[in-house]
């Protein structure tokens, strides 16, 4: 499969002058993989030109995964939480997360017609390396966790492209280390604020009073009309808006949470609830077809069961961390994301990042 | 695909003398398809005989689905509600359910494996009537309804042997009238209280002075331990067992809940909580290894957003009903449900519905 | 204050011959105070006779509390959960204890008009021992719990005749080993399922292989019609019922779980959700007027940040045990409770004990 | 009792010329009495100076009511939803709006060891009108609904000073027309971002092709950290911080929306959501220490059972509403409040709201 060259003006937010608008220090990726033993990986479909044919394309999809740590998952669950923002969506698994609080498969996000195919194939890789399951009754069976977002405007979404290979694909290739933003994987053909989003990360390690811990988020971006726009709190919506943008918000934004202090499955879920904060500060409003989807875990809690004694410390550390977090993940994907031409021709302008720097620098 | 025959001696629970536990009448059918409009429609897959090659067979599962209108689903919707008991499980489409409070495809019960392969299926269905999904982005997208138990005891669970033809064939299958109970469908490999379980359904009328409003149910049984069972009341479970009894539920139950009441989401979601009273009366202690999931949708509500003025009232007349139902469809689903030798030779025994009619009529 | 003498003839529900309904094995004195360091106290207001005189009289109620250890509840909290069954009631404290997973004030159960009133006495008790509440921002403040039910049917409910001396009474009164039941406490006034209910309580011993905890429930009944009423599953209401019953069940329930298994929040927010379970065993459908909460605590998690690694094997003891302790504790409630006069002669008569140990002599 | 004169400069947020940051028309008032019916009252307690005696004063606090309409509203109920951001906090009678989606009493906001008297006040208030409640059963009970938030800083908690008194002048001095903010009721002893916070409020008109409902606000702010404050978006908190400043965010706020859209509980749940992203535009993390509540309520929905047919699109006008409503209301609460000083000296500056103007003329 064809891995798209990304722009080459890319920067991310931050390199826009705006630090200052954050408290907290990133980790050195400024990423989800700053959280210790997490690893992403991508798989881009990318297939096809003009105008659409419902089923066979063009294709301008993907999936992307996220692994809580090198194990087996299946064998060494992770503590964990969802939170629903807006329901209106697809994810996959959230039911058994919530009873039990845990996770047992990598996270996978991707289109919303592709959401049960991409669970499927989570399956198949669970089965790989337990072959056991249903076989002893023991064994239990496989709780696959899906998000998704609808990137109809550039693709064929009926064509549901994305097969099991581009799953097992993107799990191979998922690594630590910088994570590649922007039009790729999952993100290949989401929307955001008018303009290309897609995949975005960002972290923040906490004050050693409150425990040092890492907090990564990676988002994958698809939601809010482009008059919302906040960038570092201004509203450059206000002026700057795409030359094609059909309005009308029908998108959602997936956000994972990761993190190495050892949360319980109630702890984590509270930090879920903060991550609408991060999306609000960049002039979210939450749409009515928006589903805004919410999964955290720590990757501690496979070692033990012990959690925080001191919850409201290590809590104070964490909230704002996800916030900030949350809301720079969300700048990054615009940034990264090159102009990204579609089905029927429809385009999705990359944000002009060097005009907004421009502005920013006169104000922030 | 092989229907199986069923059970010679077949009687229905209430043929057992223990209709005076009840207060409340049923329906025409005694079935969810007594709320005018409701269809229900069976595929059972059964192939292959011996020891257990994962992912080749023997086979012993299926899929029903549920229909809650003649109409097309997905253009008219129908207010809706999801509740989840014990929520160790994959059910499909609860967020959106949650949120929007509709569904808009059929309702699929099927085996866990299976349930995404299964809802991919719907979509395709969904997609074959309204072919503009994702094309126009005013269509917006699919949300499948999907439920599953573990019938891997009797099943090659790992083989996911549903097909999207078989989901077809269910959907064509589907009619209103009597309903096909026991080891049918989704019902093919399941176990309750240690017998064959399955497919089971009832209804009731509530009275007019609440309405006269119809209220169906129809469960896909897989809980329970042999020693628990009550059956009117009567804990039957005591003395009688399964000569191979593998214990320690692992089990499942899904219910669907239908009535004709003009019911909001809202409204809906509290029948949905009296299910688990239903399943409590046949001595269900809700294990921790079960999916325990309710969903319920009220016909009326694709016509008008009206719901009833004195809910007080038209809820006292439904929560009884609710709770006689689900404990009638359970015990429905154990008697229709003939031997099953599935797997390996496991074999889950017929409830010997003679020798309990025998007892119960000394005590009832 | 009065407190009334109790009934002669008083028996436990299992002093019935019915104890072969249940598997697992009841603590020392079948109460909620067979978990170590739990105390419950009682103080009964009853005064006036004749016609209600609304806010003077008579009075037919009480207040019932629980405390979970003999140490300072608000310095050392202990890990809890609610769940609402039916939420038509006023039930006090529940949003925190969503939140943080643990209380720290006793949990109070009174009438419904009392709930605020007596809640504001906690709140006098945790600041007698903890004065820097609000001084030191540090210390945060106080949450009280307090549940109920409506005994109006009995008692002039406008009255809110509990003041903050019963409830110091209840706390000071409040001993471990036997407790009692009946028309005592915040039960002097209630009704269930037509006949004189109040405080009921029973306890199970898990089995050795999945922990040998301890698990106690204790419930405020008042709630059912007499035609529902299951005893030992038997249907007592089919023929049984009281020669004065005013239907339409209004009613409520509170249900109390402690036990001294090293749970979380999450886990035993899953305990209390099998009281449904017990509750449905004595014949519920859960009204649409009932107030129904459950509220579970473990005495342990106020030492300990543990919580049990095997938490399915754990829970497979537990769950059966909390609907095996509910149903009896209600069944006690009726046992213990005597006929009880109110307010305008309004009575609420003894369950004929004797006329239904003879009849389940028969068939159980 | 004794209300505070106001401070001579005030100045509503948008009159600092930010209002192009937001995109809908406020209401005539700018304020949650811009939806027809919808009456405030405030009762502000301020007595003593100097040292804290815990108990006795000095006193800095009160009480706030919003009257959804001019009618009997516990025989008139409105269709009501509750949603709990953090749940820090003892917000009271939550449980029954879930269950039933109505509220049938003012709201009243107060702080947090006031809760509950304040409630049991709300409970007399109901009895005035409808003597009949307990005597009658057909008339069920009373579920007051209350908020809160600590004023400890200022304000001798333990005193809890607001009496029913307080309460009924509240509810009596309640009007439609412009709302006073600031320092006042429930807001007389608050804190905001390090700043004196208090009550505030706006409205939105959503446009006509939407349904031009109109929306209202009001809060109760008493949350955030003063280096987090974002004015219009401008991180405000980066540079001016008060002189006295005790941090540690354990604050809270109380958000009450409005409207006249014929909404149903479900889809008023809906619109609570978003209030939360309408804090986090003000910067907003959400501190481990937070009671961050919300209700809402339709003032039509007494008249008719009747909602929206076209929910997507009402809720596409309705959810910016609220964004900018709440966001609008916070800064307004900071703008109008003025230095309060309270026990121990303890000192709240009022937002130096002519040098934020000046900074703001800059750079929005």
């Amino acid at each position: 499969m064809e891995i798209r060259s990304l722009r080459s003006d890319t920067m991310r937010a931050r390199d826009l002058g705006i630090e200052t608008i954050w408290q907290l220090t990133p980790g050195p990726h400024n990423a989800i993989t700053d959280v210790a033993g997490v690893r992403v990986g991508h798989a881009t479909v990318w297939f096809g030109e003009g105008a659409l044919i419902p089923g066979e394309g063009p294709a301008r999809t993907g999936v992307t995964v996220i692994l809580p740590h090198v194990g087996d998952l299946y064998r060494e669950k992770v503590a964990a939480a969802v939170h629903t923002i807006n329901g209106y969506g697809k994810a996959c698994g959230f039911e058994q997360v919530r009873e039990l609080g845990e996770i047992e498969t990598p996270i996978a996000f991707t289109n919303t017609l592709n959401v049960w195919r991409v669970a499927d194939a989570l399956v198949d890789y669970a089965l790989r390396t337990n072959p056991a399951v249903g076989v002893d009754l023991r064994t239990g069976t496989i709780n696959p966790i899906v998000g998704e977002c609808n990137d109809s405007y550039l693709n064929d979404i009926q064509g549901r492209h994305v097969t099991p290979a581009h799953v097992f694909a993107a799990l191979e290739a998922a690594s630590d280390g910088a994570v590649v933003e922007g039009a790729v994987g999952a993100g290949t053909g989401t929307t955001c604020y008018g303009w290309k989003g897609g995949i975005g990360t960002a972290s923040r390690v906490t004050p050693d009073a409150t425990g040092g811990f890492t907090l990564g988020a990676l988002v994958q971006t698809n939601f809010g009309r482009s008059e919302e726009l906040r960038f570092a709190g201004v509203h450059i919506g206000r002026f700057l808006r795409p030359s094609q943008s059909r309005e009308q918000e029908r998108g959602s934004v997936m956000v994972a949470l990761a993190t190495d202090a050892p949360l319980d499955s109630r702890q984590l879920q509270r930090l879920c609830v903060r991550a609408g904060a991060g999306l609000a500060r960049t002039g979210a409003t939450i749409g009515h077809g928006s589903g805004d989807f919410v999964i955290a875990f720590s990757t501690t809690q496979r070692v033990s069961k012990h959690t925080v004694a001191d919850e409201a410390q290590v809590m104070e550390g964490l909230f704002p961390a996800v916030v900030e977090a949350v809301e720079e993940a969300v700048l990054n994907s615009l940034c990264a994301a090159e102009t990204v031409v579609g089905r029927d021709g429809h385009i999705r302008h990359a944000l002009p990042v060097a005009l907004i720097a421009r502005h920013l620098s006169t104000v922030v």
